[in-house]
C-alpha cells in the first residue's frame, strides 16, 4: 500500500513546472527503468506489481532506492500508462552543464522541436550513433517529459541535453555547422570531417533565420518523391548514418 | 451552425469501427486538408471557422463537396484537435487490392507496426523516396487512424496501404527481399538493384520468425553507441536512402 500523498507526488511529474519544483522526473517501463538503475541517475523510487518488483530489485544491490510493491490500479493513478508497462520509478535530474564545442566528434543542436517524442527519438538516435550531447534551445520540448523519456528508449541515461541560446552557442563556435535546407547541397557528395554540430529545425518552420546565418554548411537529403519534408527525427537519422559512413 | 448529428458522426469516425462501417475517415489540419482536396479521393465534408474555409473553397472549383462553416468550439468536439489546426474534412475509403509485386521499383511490407504514429512517419517518409505501396500484416495499425493520418503530413494520399498477410505476399516474391537484423550486413556495403521490398519489423519485436523465413537479404544499419535498437521508422529511412543512393 502506497501513501495517498506519494500517489499524488509521483503524478504531479507529469507536468514541468513539479518536476522543476522538485527536481524529479518519471521514467515509465521495464526497458527505462532498468537502463535508469544501471546508470549514474540517482533514484527517489522505484514502484511496480510485486513480482516485476522482485525481478528488477534481484539485479540491483548498489543503491539506495525506496522500493515500493504496488498495484496495477496504483500504477495507473501514478503514472499515464499503457497497460503493459508495470513500472515507474523516480529519478532526481542532473546538473549539467553547457559543453565545449565539439572536438573529434559531432553533437547535435535542436532548433525549437516542440514535440517531446520527436525529442526521444532524436536522442535515442543519437545513442545509437555515439552522440552524448545535444544543445537544445529553450523553448524546445522537455527531456523531462514522460513522452519523451519513454521514447529514448532509454538512451536518456547516455546522452545530454543542455538548453541554451542557440544563436550564442553557434556564434562562438570553430566548428562546421550542418543544418538541412532544400537548397543544400546533396549530402551523399558531403565529405564530413570528424567533428561538427548538426542544427535540427522545428518540426514546422525548419531552421529560423536567426539559427540559420550559423549554418555554413548547408546540407540535403535527396528525395524522388513529392513530399514536402521529412520528420525531423527521421532527416537526423539520415544525416547521421551519412555523416558516421564518410567520417 | 452544424447539427449535432453531424458533429457525433464526424468524432465516431475517430474509432476504427466506426469507421470501417461507414467507409469513411477524418482529415485534419491544414496541409492534410488541402492535400486531399488535390487528391482523387472523394470528400464528404469539410467544416473549418469561416476564414479558413473561405481560403480553402476558393482553390477548389472541380469537386461536389459539403463546406461547413463552424467555430471553433464545434471544430474541437469533431475531432482531436491542436489548437493551430482549424479545419478538418471526411473523406471516402478507397478500395485498394493487393498489389503485383514491384518491378523497377521499392515496397515496403510492415510486419506488425503498432503506432500509428510511427506507421504514418513511415508513410511520409515512403512518399519523399518515391514510393507508393505498403503492405502491411492485418495486425498493423489502422492507415485510417486520425493519429497516423496526421503523421504523414498528406503524403497518405500519395501512398496506398493495403493490408495482408506478409507470409502469403512474400512466398511468391521473385524480387530481393531486405530486412534489418542486428547480424545483416552492412548497408553501406550492399548493392541494392532496381526493385525490391523492406520489411520493417514490430517496434519491440522486430521481424517475425514466419516473415524472416522470407528475407534472403538481411541487412544492418552501423551503429557506433549503446542504444540497443533504432526506432522503426527511423531505420526505414536510413535504409531508403542507402537504397536510394546506390540504386
Amino acid at each position: 500500500m502506497i501513501s495517498k500523498a506519494k500517489v499524488k507526488w509521483v503524478k504531479s511529474l507529469q507536468l514541468k513546472k513539479y518536476r522543476q519544483e522538485e527536481q524529479c522526473f518519471l521514467v515509465q517501463g521495464l526497458k527505462g527503468v532498468q537502463e535508469l538503475i544501471n546508470s549514474g541517475y540517482k533514484i527517489e523510487l522505484v514502484a511496480a506489481t510485486g513480482e516485476v518488483l522482485e525481478q528488477v530489485q534481484g539485479s540491483t544491490k548498489t543503491k539506495t532506492i525506496e522500493w515500493l510493491a504496488t498495484s496495477v490500479k496504483e500504477l495507473e493513478a501514478m503514472g499515464s500508462f499503457q497497460s503493459n508497462e508495470s513500472i515507474l520509478a523516480v529519478a532526481r535530474m542532473k546538473n549539467t552543464s553547457l559543453p565545449a564545442h565539439p572536438q573529434k566528434e559531432y553533437m547535435l543542436a535542436l532548433d525549437n522541436i516542440r514535440d517531446p517524442g520527436n525529442l526521444g527519438t532524436i536522442i535515442r538516435t543519437a545513442d545509437w550513433f555515439g552522440i552524448s550531447k545535444i544543445v537544445a534551445s529553450p523553448h524546445s520540448a522537455d527531456v523531462y517529459n514522460p513522452k519523451t523519456i519513454s521514447a529514448t528508449m532509454g538512451s536518456f541515461c547516455r546522452v545530454d541535453v543542455i538548453y541554451a541560446e542557440l544563436t550564442t552557442y553557434l556564434s562562438a563556435c570553430d566548428v562546421p555547422v550542418y543544418g538541412a535546407f532544400l537548397s543544400g547541397k546533396n549530402i551523399h557528395e558531403v565529405k564530413f570531417g570528424s567533428e561538427g554540430i548538426v542544427v535540427v529545425g522545428n518540426e514546422s518552420n525548419g531552421i529560423s533565420p536567426g539559427v540559420e546565418q550559423f549554418i555554413h554548411n548547408k546540407i540535403s537529403i535527396p528525395g524522388f518523391g513529392r513530399a514536402e519534408s521529412l520528420n525531423a527525427a527521421i532527416a537526423t537519422g539520415i544525416i547521421l548514418d551519412n555523416i558516421f559512413r564518410s567520417k
